[in-house]
């Protein structure tokens, strides 16, 4: 019996119009372009302005995108996950929005949140529906209004992040091709050096803790930084290990955008030359759900099929996790 | 080959000490125990009073439970799926806090939303690891401190709700019993009538949203009755027709326990006495994502395997569902 694997059958991908860029920042907070530049890899990054627009508006245009590439209805798709840590609401789930503004009731939807790794989750969550042949089509759709929750008098975390939101849709495929493997781990270890410290049910929302700036992105820099370099720069090469993939084997290395000093430190423990490495941090900063869609998006008219990809994510929590995915098409 | 099922293999549970019951509420708002039983069939619920905890401290509390019955050790869990409308923090995922409270990084961990149907959508996507032999032991949590988002100074809402925590393991089974089939529905036209307003993206805490108590679950309570009574029972009864199950045939409805009225009708079109419905609603009113798994732990020693349950659910978004499930064990 042929193996049914998830393959990566089509990408959609938005940014909203609106540039924030560096120099925009100087006038903000107390940071210049080339600082910016040189420890982190940014030089802009994308708002969604309109009033009234949020995640799920950037979901809605990403799945369009990817639908209308595809030839496809909204009615097509069996399941519709949601990878955030900004949904519209707390309830309902912001899957469920989505589907209803792409006007279908037919997909069945949910929300799904481990911080900058909520994507690489939901990859992996969406796959086993259709490697257990529950489903046919499933879309994972990482969306984020980060400027939601970032605190634009923090120079800190204000340079870091930007909006965005991305997709694909996942098909059953018996060609080999698909989603081979997937090392997924979690430390609630590192929660308390990159959190949203109200909000939940620990902090419900009161005067006090907006008077405390505590809805917004709570990050201890050096300690996430370290965590970060150390842990997908080992589950990346142990993906690569355990499915005997040498450095000549791997086109491309598709790593979460949180600092291009991460992404270098990465890719050096690989073994990977700069030209195999999909990079959009220097125009997006780093998107969280959406970096990983929105770089196959970025760059999907460059892979091949058959093409060894390597996912990896670092995000709070700490989640990280590295995927290897054998690309299915050409576009 | 035989099927690889999810079977559920063992249970756990938790609620607080502090009882809230009608008359205490009595006290609060203008309500009376006669209207909030006669209407609902609650008399009390669970609060979660001890100060600093949260959703994810009940959520230890019932995975302790159930790994002590099952003479297990955290480090035995493969993937822990937290269910709930109430993370402790939008990020990092409490899942991650769970696992990091029971002494454990071995597991891995997300936090998922759906509503009131988060737990049956999360017992769904736990099975598919099972079904495509992913993992071995998956422990899915429905864990909800709904007191943190409970205006009570609403009298329509603040009776309604209570605060728990309930889980299931699944492992592989081959003796055809454990998750048989399941209808899962989500239609995003209801996200209206059932919501927090404020919290998200599209709506950021702000001192004008405290003092609007957008925070607080914002219900039309005549409208999600109505829909709830007819999508319920509609999903159960199909799942019945589609897996040519008669009322005989069925042990246990396992129902969500929003209101016994659309309990009874529920169960009134399944052809099912009121013997065979699981009920906790009058000990614990609505405790959204906990309400299955406790119901599972209430009357666990009643449950013998081969036994044929229908669990059913409906919340916000709207989304809703039913499930059949042959007990795998007795206990």
């Amino acid at each position: 019996m042929t193996k049914i694997r998830a393959a990566i059958t089509g990408v959609g991908g938005y940014v909203p119009d609106t540039i924030l860029s560096n120099k925009d920042l100087e006038r903000l907070v107390d940071t210049n372009d080339e600082w910016i530049i040189s420890r982190t890899g940014i030089r802009e990054r994308r708002i969604l302005k309109e009033p009234g627009k949020a995640t799920s508006d950037m979901a809605v245009m990403a799945v369009r995108d990817l639908l209308s590439k595809r030839g496809l209805e909204p009615d097509d798709i069996d399941l519709l996950i949601l990878c955030s840590v900004t949904p519209d609401m707390i309830f309902p789930a912001s899957a469920n929005l989505i589907t209803h503004k792409l006007g279908t009731s037919k997909p069945w939807g949910f929300d799904l949140a481990a911080a900058c790794s909520s994507f690489l989750y939901g990859l992996h969550v969406g796959a086993q529906f259709i490697q257990a042949g529950t489903h046919k089509r499933v879309v994972v759709v990482g969306s984020d209004k980060m400027s939601a929750i970032v605190d634009y008098t923090d120079r800190n975390t204000c340079i870091l992040f930007g909006d965005g939101a991305g997709c694909v849709l996942l098909e059953p495929s018996e060609d080999d091709c698909g989603i081979m493997d997937a090392i997924l781990r979690s430390d609630g270890a590192g929660a308390e050096f990159l959190r949203q410290k109200a909000g939940g049910s620990l902090n419900p929302p009161s005067h006090e803790t907006i008077d405390a700036r505590e809805h917004f992105v709570y990050q201890e820099g050096k300690t996430v930084f370290k965590f970060a370099t150390t842990n997908m720069a080992d589950v990346s090469r142990r993906i690569m290990d355990r499915n005997n993939l040498s450095a000549e084997d791997v086109q491309w290395l598709v790593p979460h955008q949180a600092n291009k000093r991460i992404i270098d430190y990465t890719a050096e423990i690989m073994g990977l030359p700069e030209e195999k490495v999909l990079m959009n941090i220097e125009r997006y900063g780093n998107t969280t759900s959406a970096t990983l869609p929105l770089l196959l998006w970025d760059y999907e008219k460059q892979l091949r099929k058959g093409d060894n990809l390597i996912l990896a994510t670092f995000g709070g929590g700490f989640t990280w996790g590295s995927m290897y995915v054998r690309w299915s098409y050409n576009s």
